[in-house]
């Protein structure tokens, strides 16, 4: 893309209907939308395939309004992850189409549509307590283009046979999101049980020497059974943007 | 396949052709080769589509090479990955096709044979050193089924014009696997200037506060941009086998 | 156990009393309830002789008190640990046996009821601010199943008589529960006064570089004294659970 | 046994056949062995059941065999854990009756004999790798007096059809030793197939942010299934003392 | 004092004033009083000189104040430290004659009064904020027997003129409390200007990489100038406590 | 200084102007005030150029006003970071002419009037949560003496484009300030882009294995463009005191 | 220097002297040499004024002679840190200009003649260990442009008048850089002493709790003099080019 | 000290016996020795009443023995930690009065005669692994001055009545240096039993989670007996220092 637009500028030059000047100017104004306090990546959407998305720990609700305003007037989709139900409220309040996924503690205006639409994504769980980070990739993946989710919640390896009995599930998936705490073993149960990627992510649920999600974290990126790539802790989002990229 | 082989006993069950204690032995006698000291997963294979590896560190060259010609009379592919070149000629005295990659470290006996080779993988490094668990998830991503695998070394963020220049290339990949050491931030970079999906692997490359790896570890969990899968610290292997799972 | 049902299915279909499909079903339809955002593993109770645990932390009160029913009309017990005021009034609301150990924080309803009632579990303190876990291992044990427990209560090795002095009464129990904070050293001194089994606890009890409990859990890791197995910080629920597992 | 002692002190000076400085004497002479560098616990057999076990790291060959001969002259059972075969030379050239067991890398002369012999304890070793660890752990359980050890190795979570053929076996046992490192998540597993106590034994086998065992330890720590305590890292003669005592 | 207790117990014995039953019970039933939840180490005064002191943290208002009445009662002296001003009112509820402490947050109810007046502590802070930790050094010190304490607070190394004018007042001390947070350089700065020995307390004052008290802790261990022992992070009174003992 | 301070006492000796001892005094009489609980450090001012800061975490609002207002008394300007509002009050209260910095939450009371104004200080942000520490840079070395500071916020390596395009700027300032969390990766980026010093400061922005800033400090530390160094975490006012003393 | 690039390009293509093809392709050709495993930065020198530096750790002797070649062709200055006699050997072999600084552990070929001469750079150590390090740092500088290098070695705080007898030397410098081990506390004393600004080099020198140069560390992290900013353990190359920056 | 050296150049000055340029000159000068690579700090013996001591590790054989040869010129008592018998060698080539103590691995050239010789330490180990380490405090205490010693070892609480028997031999000592590996618990139950104030040396010995003496580190400075100070993991000539200087 970068080629075809630097292509297109030196074609106007060539042809004099741009001064070498302009098109100086041209390479230095990519577009990105300037908010005071934030720089939009506005180009992003063209650059990757995928908006600029709001991560909104550490920022005002004031800021986080603005910044899904501006978004949605220059027609991008806007997600918002970590959002409160009063941030909801905000961003509802500057555009009626606004949405809260409150489980995964998602606000949303539109999304992407995608024209192919043939990955299947599966999430599991290994609780119950896993459930909003799983619901928050979940949610991510259908918002960014047409991945199908089917959920599969709360099978941990404390319960082998829960699992044991899904392998066909599995396999019928395209990728599959594990999503545990505590021990964080049921990433290389997966890994093992199945021939799909697996892409884990440790939750911070769990208590003493769980250390926030540190022993889940280290559980999966030790996986004995290889096929596991591990995401950060309680970043569903990521897990969810990694499987869209894959479409 | 569990199913088909359940329903091929209970057939026979049912057709009197088996007896009911021949049937239960069925289900325990699943198949994997012991060695004494090692239960080879023969049933892997079918299972997930892709053979035992065999992780050379801790185990005697002797119990290496007696697991590589079990599984190689057993005609499964031999994987033998940390390999130093003295259990190559351990493995070569017992089957004269071991192929050593040296580099990536890995020994190897046949191949796995895709019928579909549509997969193109981009391997990119930061530096010079990290080139070995580039080769090592590179050499496993060829041999566990036809993925196509294309190299670019050495294009680190300290120089980032070697990287902005390949944009093309890399979303001309289906996955790109970004290996690096030290601060770990060309995940990252790739992760930003591409709409793949990005498979980090941190190397124990670096010194001091790099503390074998770490840094580069956190550095790939924490990436801003979306879209960044990771493995364990110098795991070229798990990055393979997981593109491979993209088939 | 998986056996004996295995052998009565195959057993209909030798005696074509069940039809093949109806047999393959039956392999997949283990006994889990589902309830929307958990799968219960009422199958534990038969496969390990012990039902499954709420554990509080990380779940809302509606959900623990919904789970809490359901076990319940299953007639199975139930047992909730890290377990508020405000949750135990929710369960005494869906179920009118529901009982609290408030210093334990353990919410009942029911308990195992052991044929055989021959264990006996000592259950020692460092000090005061440790009672609360200890009271969750002794009131876990008694509740899995008719082990007698003793307790021995701020015997810390900071005054080392308050312990010598009971040699014989260690030496008369099946196994020693010992739950310390601070620097853990109690389990080494009880571990070496001892010729019994000893399950330590590690407290989150201390400041500073007790970081929360990792010293004690490091100190009781690395006994002087043989015959010391660990649990997680402040996990005084596994280790009633660990020594109902003896009987 | 404290108490007799005392008591028999108490009864001669009673009828004046020990005058009272003598008396007084007695109670700081109790019976340890000085060897100048080291002194020996030789009460320990008498107040726990069990000899001094001699640990081989960071003392001299020439130490190490001059306690094992001290302790042999004492009829005392002599174990001396991470021995090299150099150590065991030293030991047989003060006591033929030296025996070594070289996977588990144990030296002993004698062993304890025990009366009742009905203890059963299963080893499980994820790995191949793994095997040292837990040799070292099942030799112990059995110079401590009679334990039967059943040994199950490399039957890890990969291949998990592997470890649910074998429930009855495990069922069987009395206590279960777990010895596994990477991503230490067999114990979990283990935990929530069987109704018997787990004692886990993390390894240091592993790479990268295995941390030397540091990931399978916490894993072990956090098993989401109960029943599960934890040894030190390598702990093998640890979880195979911690068995003996259950008898 | 146990040989001269033991001592008259067995003169007891010879001259048959006491019988062989009433001595053995004599041995077991050392002084302490049971709260039934705290075991009171009311023997620890006759024991190490001191009394047992309430660290407040993780007790309850009304244990805290239960456990002072009971040791006033016994006419032993009373320090509570970690203690808010709600615990001061308890006490004082219970006992007149309580004192707080404010800065130090020490509850005292009387002191020892000791016989030798003669050591000279003098206690340095880097910082204002790490004044609370020194305060509870000073008063543990002035309350457990006689030191003359000075304080010498703010002479951080960030202004070394503050300290090297010092020298002196440093050189008359019998020794030095070193109470610093942030870098916690102040204590080998003062170990290496002074003859006499310095106790380091590191504060959790600081931010970021400090990690509450970390990065003193560590830096305090590694001084460079020797003579230098450490406590834990925020330990004032395990200072106090240690340069008592010193008398 | 301190050798012309000397000498003139020392010449004033000589003639006889001052005697020995008032000379011997002077030398251990240097500038600072007393506050009770704070040994002003007012010598700072001459010895290093720079006034002494008030760091506001652990001190009272009430100590912290004092200082204020003992600082203005003497003409040395104030400031003082990590101030909320109430401290803001509380200062104000005391001295008319104190202003506050909200984003960069400092208060300040005049500031050094420097002569020579020719240093550029350009600050970079990754993200708009990254501003608050920047700010606290940026005012910091807008008080400290006549460095001319340029924002450039929110240009993170997710939209390298927005970097890219400012590589002059970069190069036109003297030093630049990299102020970044999640992976710290902005400060390899910049380091390699241009051939300015950076100064790296980490925040504590970001989530789960980022805990709490570590994981840019270590990106920053390793960063593998040279020229970068680095920071405490959030540590703006620090960054803003190194670049002012490049004057 | 990009856009003088792009503006003479795009002139060119406005007179019709060059095709956009043409054009195109220049765009993506900048300047690096393939060397198979490596692409050398040659473009950096021009970017940042510096060439590239061969990080010796993880390279190949073969390959590490092969780049310096290649560089030294190219007409660029070489510098080899970190690198061992032997490599001096193998870089002597292909450029006879090679010179061995031995403590420094650098080797170079040529050096970067500087017009302007006025910066003056003093190296500090704690130690004569960390002698080493400050060379690496101080060679670095003098071979990156034309800084003037002062060196105070073996003046740690132990010591303290050894350090204040040199406040002038300290003063009369541009920048200091302090290399320290074991506390690091010297950084903390510099930085309270003087007006310009520390750049602090930890070391691995010193034993157990310094982790290999950790406490050290975050000692300099958490300086509580101001103006003092971190290079990572052992990295004196980094801070001998960050202050070649300041010219 | 300084004073009085001030005083008496301040007076030459008055009467004229010194210029002022002189007199400038001198306080400048402080006593120590320039040996191109190291700054002997000849005056600390005079500041702190102990001479410098040789650490080791880190240093060539050749520096050290001509930094010993240089102290023992100056008649100073020579003190060289971690050596090996290399070293000893080295220095007692060039002084034939160097002593070599093995075990504590310590080099001497004479020692600090001190009139008062009433302090009497106690040196207490855990095991026998620990002697190393325990002999380097008794040996640096005895090299320092005059406090007699004496040694207590392998008494660690595995067997508790080796260290009960010993309560008066403990508190006839004026200090107690307890020196411990694995779970350096032993600092703790020495607390307990004594009033004599206790510096804890942690040891390196153990494996697996005690992290090279990270356990006992924490152990010990979590202590739940007071009066313990905690010096670096395996300084045992930090404790030695410590003691000599109570005198």
């Amino acid at each position: 893309m970068d080629r075809i637009k630097i292509k297109a500028v030196l074609e106007r030059v060539q042809e004099n209907s741009m001064t070498v000047p302009e098109a100086l100017e041209t390479f230095t104004s990519l577009p990105y939308e300037n908010l005071d306090f934030a720089k939009l990546d506005t180009h992003r959407m063209l650059r990757t395939g995928f908006p600029e998305v709001i991560f909104c720990k550490g920022k005002s609700t004031a800021q986080i309004s603005e910044i899904a305003k501006k978004l949605a007037d220059l027609k991008q989709p806007v997600i918002a992850t970590k959002a409160s139900d009063e941030i909801y409220q905000a961003i509802a309040g500057v555009n009626g189409k606004a949405v809260y996924y409150d489980v995964a503690r998602i606000v949303a205006i539109g999304k992407i549509e995608s024209k192919k639409k043939n990955k299947k994504i599966l999430v599991i769980t290994g609780g119950t307590s896993d459930i909003p980070i799983a619901e928050e990739a979940a949610v991510t993946a259908e918002l960014l283009g047409g991945d199908s989710v089917e959920r599969l919640y709360d099978v941990g390896v404390a319960g082998l046979h829960r699992l044991t009995g899904e392998i066909q599930l599995m396999n019928s998936a395209d990728a599959i999101i594990v999503v545990a705490g505590m021990d964080g073993a049921l990433a290389s149960v997966v890994g093992g049980l199945t021939r799909k990627p697996v892409i884990a992510v440790p939750t911070s649920i769990g208590y003493g020497s769980s250390f926030e999600g540190l022993a889940a974290l280290l559980t999966m990126l030790n996986s004995c059974a290889p096929g596991v790539a591990v995401m950060n802790i309680d970043n569903g989002f990521g897990a969810g943007h990694f499987v869209a990229r894959l479409n």
